[in-house]
């Protein structure tokens, strides 16, 4: 990367210069060769960071106070710094980096700051709203390994905002719902309701989305179905689903979009026999997202 | 800055480099260049950095669980992001970039976390200490521009940590200590009674200190006392002046020490008439710093 301020005489260079290597020295007696190296390059674009943009005192005050304040607002229930990382794209690249393409096994998207430890089990077939209001939406697909073989037993949990745009933990009352695990039966197969997913805005109240006004971005996420599945030997996959057609797919928040996880959402209108046989009031949806693991260490 | 990593496969790097396009991308329509241009290059560095060192899922969650500890220790007298900036040198590096070397002008150094508003006012000669333990140092010195010609009525704030290696905004009581400010006189000259500094670690009980900990670094800072000084026309200088001979000079947590700010204290014994003829109890040092200020805007 150039510094653009060549206005920068030889004698400030070398000051600035002289400063980086002095820091990075300073890490030159950790033991942990790791944690030297994850400093060091930390230290080496920070730094670089600040003479290239030439970082105003005024600026680095800001940066401070934009710190304070994510740090305040976050709570066991509000991550401001998950936030931050998504929406700089740093969550994905981070997901990137670890996920890497190993053929025909499903791509990995953010985490988000909304899955909680201790989801309900539900059977195969049930429903993870749990009163969640929204339209009802079937979902079923198959857990293979990335050669094609079902893996029974894998492990399936589903979280997803409602059609109000919050999840469970979002509301003061404690409510659990939109949020469950399941299993795959014997060939790998398995099957729930859920809601339709519909787009909402990140949380935007706090400085992370001051910072999306400010630079004219918006907080709306692309509608999306969280899964992440679990099988013995086969590296964890955290993902979600997007619904084909969502105006939202190319300006998602947090960049979490891939063309591979859009998926059909079919509508059905109220009357139409369900896929297990219930005739509902209302409209729903249908989609098929079968999954492929890569090995562990892949 | 180079990959080290050389096994990411060409497809694995083009996927990686469409997402740090793509946020760039996403802050196209800023309106306000400068913002634009930190919220580009940060991006950048951001991306850059996870790809360099391959940030794994779990060094990302500890990053974002090290800023979070950070944020809930940070209140209105413990700034934890502040000596997160300090100890990479960040803070010592916008001084840096924002206090360019001009002719003879005194050299900044690092703010700190310890400055607070609406320090008492004192008369030359007067004491700053107001009951701080400490050895009484006596301080004395004149203030002019670049040329040389004496400021009158430059004002000066003075800070430091008492013998016990605290500020008076880290005991709980509310004290005011050891912290006043006060003006040149007509001939551009000051004095006032200190306390001669002593080293001290920086707060170590929180995050920072851990990552410190961890990578082998003392939290220790060199002796220092802290000058901030203003007068119309030049530019503020936030310094410190340290004390020749001692031991931390070389290894100084906050990256702080400047040759040219190494001053020597004069250790007097007890019962030598002090510059103010009076006799103390103990021992008293004396030190003198001469402080030439830039023009605003150099």
């Amino acid at each position: 990367m150039t510094n653009a301020h060549t206005e920068v005489s030889a004698e400030q260079a070398a000051r600035e210069e002289e400063l980086v290597e002095r820091v990075v020295r300073s890490f030159g007696g950790c033991q942990d060769p790791r944690l030297k190296e994850l400093m060091t390059g930390l230290v080496r674009h920070v730094h670089a960071y600040i003479r290239e943009v030439r970082l105003t005192e005024e600026e680095w005050r800001g940066a401070i106070e934009f710190l304070t304040a994510a740090g305040h607002i976050t709570d066991d229930r509000r991550q401001e710094f998950i936030l931050l990382s998504d929406v700089l794209g740093a969550s994905m690249q981070t997901i990137a980096v670890n996920n890497r393409a190993y053929g025909e096994a499903t791509e990995a998207t953010v985490f988000g700051p909304f899955f909680v430890e201790g989801s309900p089990e539900i059977a195969n077939g049930e429903d993870v709203s749990f009163g969640a209001v929204g339209e009802p939406c079937w979902v079923e697909g198959t857990v293979t390994d990335a050669g094609g073989r079902p893996l029974p037993g894998a492990r399936i949990e589903v979280w997803e905002a409602d059609a109000d745009g919050r999840y469970d933990v979002q509301y003061d009352d404690g409510r659990t719902a939109a949020r469950a695990h399941l299993f795959t039966d014997d060939e790998g197969r398995y099957r729930f309701w859920a809601i339709t997913p519909t787009p909402y805005p990140i949380p935007h109240d706090g400085p992370v989305g001051a910072m999306l006004d400010a630079v004219g971005r918006s907080p709306m996420r692309a509608s999306h179905l969280h899964f992440m599945v679990a099988h013995e030997g086969c590296r964890t996959l955290v993902t979600h689903i997007f619904v084909r057609g969502d105006a939202l797919l190319d300006s998602d928040a947090v960049f979490g979009v891939k063309e591979s996880l859009v998926k059909d959402f079919e509508r059905h209108p109220a009357g139409t026999p369900t896929p297990d046989g219930r005739v509902l009031d209302g409209t729903w949806s249908r989609t098929r997202f079968d999954i492929a693991l890569a090995p562990s260490g892949a």
